[in-house]
């Protein structure tokens, strides 16, 4: 393996800027892209690298997408008049970071498999400020091969790397049952913190007990501080949810599997993000509650 | 403060046969009452007292009442032809353990409050391996003198006694907002276990992965072990959530407060208990979601 690899990260929003950076700390040559070409400025100042894409692509070893979704997943990788994909060379992985249906990212392997190209099916979890500090966690599945020549990149930007399985789709199955509970958790300890306050308990006192008892979730102990605070800055936006659950549900679908929890945690997120919450903080789905109820949140 | 009370134990249920246990090993004089016989004649022999509680009751210190719901509490109080709450002492305290709605506590207390006997509000969270290690934790509410006089039971049998104000009804209001994301968790468990069953996610590599990552939550990681196992021996049953739930949702209802993950919950374990698996452990909830979904559990 080289010491000095030559990364193409696609895709510079929280989290795709948070892992050129921490690739860029590690040495590695980064090369970055978005449609915001400040954000591409931006890293070019903090020690990326310059050139167009076509330029620079069969120099590449190793291609990140961080984008919002499988469709520009597809657009990024075999979209336009020039595929990227095919003027890879042959010992360039894609590092595939978008929650993607588990069927989409087996699609994506085969079309690079055809072009000699390796394709790690490596969806993540861990937020901008965990992407910033290289600590992500990443869900992944692929070749060893797939693994080995992502390797520089995994490490650079991550705390832990999740081997799922030698095939491209195990990675985004996880994925999409961590999102399932991660959207479910949110939504469930908005009703609670809200249902609580109809009872005389007081958010921080819900915070302050609930943390320490049985109801207690990974959710709620990292977004209630949020709603106790009211602050709603966006660390993980409401509309991430309308997209992650709606994955899910179609994927649940398509499998004829009933997700009623889901189903109803997806109605809340939507309609948080249909009354003009979209870009805040996904606590302030607690908002879609309190309004309902008549209540005042912090 | 006396070295030995005088304790009734009314219930001795799997929650309440544990808290009896942790008083007489706390050198109390521990009574205990129940529909069922052998569970009194097996305290009698393990260190209780014995005695028809009638013949007794002026001399009681404490009386923890742990029966099902808030119609056996007020049954055991105020029920028959000659009520409990009457013939007790002024210096002795009312521990009332079952999860009800904070208004019922409310109306417990100034009922207990007209004959001189205090009420202590304290729903308990930790399930009967906890209850026989005197590792309760308890969300109580009342007076001070309340929980002076509940002292030795609570010290003898809680790990954790959370003081939530000093009124009946904040203990019952809590305990109500942890049901309702037990509850939820548990189902949102079961829902994500089966869902990732469809999508070739092992329930024992489920468990492996999420309980590390952002979808966890304490019930998870409490209850699917015994899916992975196929273990379905009782430690909390289905049938609990019914009842629970429906607490929650008639507190909410009479709130005005819509509830819609907390329904949704519900309506799974009605089916769970439906189908026939009320006295199976609460993970068991997750059958329902394989039936559903044509998947065959470990």
């Amino acid at each position: 393996m080289k010491n000095n690899s030559t990364v193409a990260v696609i895709g510079l929003g929280s989290m795709g800027y948070g892992i050129a950076q921490s690739i860029v700390r590690s040495g590695h040559a980064v090369h970055g892209y978005d449609v915001n070409e400040a954000a591409m400025t931006k890293l070019a100042s903090e020690g990326g690298q310059a050139g167009a894409l076509a330029d620079i692509a069969s120099t590449l070893d190793i291609v990140l997408v961080c984008v919002l979704n499988a469709a520009q997943t597809e657009s990024v990788l075999f979209g336009g008049p020039t595929p990227l994909v095919p003027t890879l060379s042959k010992n360039t992985v894609v590092i595939a970071c978008a929650t993607v249906p588990p069927e989409f990212a087996r699609t994506m392997d085969a079309k690079c498999m055809e072009h000699d190209v390796a394709y790690l099916d490596a969806p993540m979890s861990g937020g901008s400020i965990k992407a910033a500090n290289g600590q992500l966690t990443y869900m992944a599945s692929g070749s060893s091969e797939a693994f080995d020549m992502a390797k520089p990149a995994l490490d650079a930007s991550a705390q832990t790397v999740f081997r799922l399985g030698d095939t491209a789709g195990a990675g985004s199955a996880m994925k999409a049952v961590n999102q399932m509970l991660a959207g479910v958790h949110i939504a469930a300890m908005a009703e609670a913190i809200t249902f609580g306050m109809t009872q005389g308990v007081e958010p921080a006192k819900f915070l302050e007990i609930i943390s320490q008892c049985a109801g207690t979730s990974w959710m709620l102990e990292n977004r209630a501080p949020h709603v106790v605070a009211g602050d709603y800055t966006a660390h993980s936006t409401v509309d991430i949810w309308p997209k992650d659950l709606g994955i899910v549900m179609d994927i649940a679908h398509a499998s004829k599997f009933s997700a009623p929890l889901t189903a109803a945690a997806l109605q809340q997120f939507i309609a948080a993000s249909g009354s003009g919450l979209g870009l805040e903080d996904d606590a302030a789905v607690a908002k879609v509650y309190a309004r309902n109820a008549g209540l005042t949140l912090p």
